[in-house]
């Protein structure tokens, strides 16, 4: 998916909401246990609830890795239940060298090697440019590397000064935007004060954020509208547990939710598109 | 496995060779390609043709991943069958939140969640502690650290200094020394200089290194021995390519090569061990 069917998508839904599928066979309702494959008929219920409030969703690949051979099994149908039209998140955070990040790229993005074929990636930059290019040689197909992220680990190195008083979530977003345009690259962006959105958005204008972090990890989706949507909205907000476990009739409760975040954005988009 | 049982094994066999398995469908001699499971069958013979000279092997993740389902079903296999008095590497360079990293470890350190029972794992340490520390609470389970890889791109974020002129992968040494013993946690150093490996060796006295680059990457051996060997060795060198695929007739090549390595490590434990 390119950039324009993207923004036309969030335009038609009046939403920049992402659902994060972080699903997890302690945590879902008691009736999907007994179904032949409970991950994925839970999936189907929180998609066929939320598919008219999200542009995206997002599997946090550990949850399905965590189930072994039947995860990746679960996690393709799932993403072929996924409406195509419907932006996709491989929720992976890897990151290797030249030949190795090449056989990443070809797990998430290349139908015939995995049976997967999602949109982009969530990637990882500690061992720079030769671990993130191969991700950026396919058409079409987006590179979300991690920044700034939500968690209180993501002072022990993100914010660190150098030298010439850069933080390092800084410095991996300017050296990384040599790498990709804007068109390929977005960032994880973690949703917690107005004085970072305002900042990152400094620092790369035109780039996509995926913004966890709002929800159950505790950030304001408004902070995030007001300090970082760009004219092209540039914005994913993701929820993953506030929405998927809201309630045990998933079909009502994540529709619930959804719609609740999704009117909540129509109103920003309004009010706060440049 | 507890780093007495590693070192005692690695005095034993006279070796610290780590043989990597990167099994790639479109590198492996013709003959396996018949078999059921083409990449089981391949590592059969390089395990068969390189225990008696091998202390660890690492399977790296990718190779496996980009291959679905059935990619995991190959690796579920391939760490049944190595001897149990082997060290076994997941090289997953994993790294995400709290709840997920817990996800990943259960992956590959707890057998009853995906099949899989690896002694250790390598984690990217960008998202700072509380993705690292998850994996350090298994009990004789290990976290190997990347902190300095032996890729082009390791120049561009972990050889940045800061104000104090640390550079980072030294931060991330240091600072990842306090979340846990030199019983639980190794660190990734790439091979490539030995200033850099006499400074990390200074850095973390007591700690394993996992170190790739040597053969194929380019480092020297000697250099790593000579410099970074501790009185427990603490020296765990990979070889992957340069093993696996030296011939076509795996069982021969495979034990020529690394065979030709031990007898190297032979000697330098000799010679370096202080």
């Amino acid at each position: 998916m390119n950039s324009a069917e993207l923004v036309k998508q969030i335009e038609q839904k009046r939403s920049f909401l992402c659902v994060g599928l972080d699903s997890d066979l302690s945590l879902i309702p008691r009736k999907f246990r007994q179904e032949k494959d409970p991950i994925f008929a839970f999936n189907q219920a929180v998609i066929d609830a939320t598919h008219t409030y999200a542009v995206a969703y997002k599997p946090n690949i550990a949850f399905y890795e965590a189930m072994g051979p039947r995860g990746w099994e679960s996690l393709q149908k799932t993403m072929e239940y996924i409406p195509k039209d419907i932006f996709t998140i491989a929720d992976a955070k890897r990151g290797d060298i030249g030949n190795t990040a090449l056989k990443y790229a070809q797990t998430f993005f290349d139908p015939a090697s995995s049976g997967l074929n999602f949109d982009s990636i969530t990637v990882a930059p500690y061992m720079g440019r030769d671990s993130v290019e191969p991700f950026l040689t396919y058409h079409d197909k987006w590179v979300i590397l991690l920044a700034l992220t939500s968690n209180v680990g993501s002072h022990d190195f993100q914010m660190t000064k150098s030298e010439d008083y850069m933080p390092l979530y800084e410095r991996v977003m300017r050296t990384a935007m040599s790498w990709g345009s804007p068109e390929h690259l977005m960032f994880v962006i973690g949703a917690t004060r107005s004085d970072f959105l305002q900042k990152v958005r400094e620092i790369a204008p035109d780039n996509f954020f995926l913004v966890p972090g709002v929800g159950a990890q505790g950030g304001s989706l408004e902070d995030v509208a007001k300090y970082a949507m760009n004219s092209n909205v540039g914005l994913l907000v993701n929820s993953s547990r506030g929405i998927i476990y809201a309630g045990d009739d998933t079909s009502v409760s994540a529709a619930r939710e959804a719609k609740k975040i999704q009117e909540e954005m129509d109103r920003y988009l309004d009010e706060y598109r440049k």
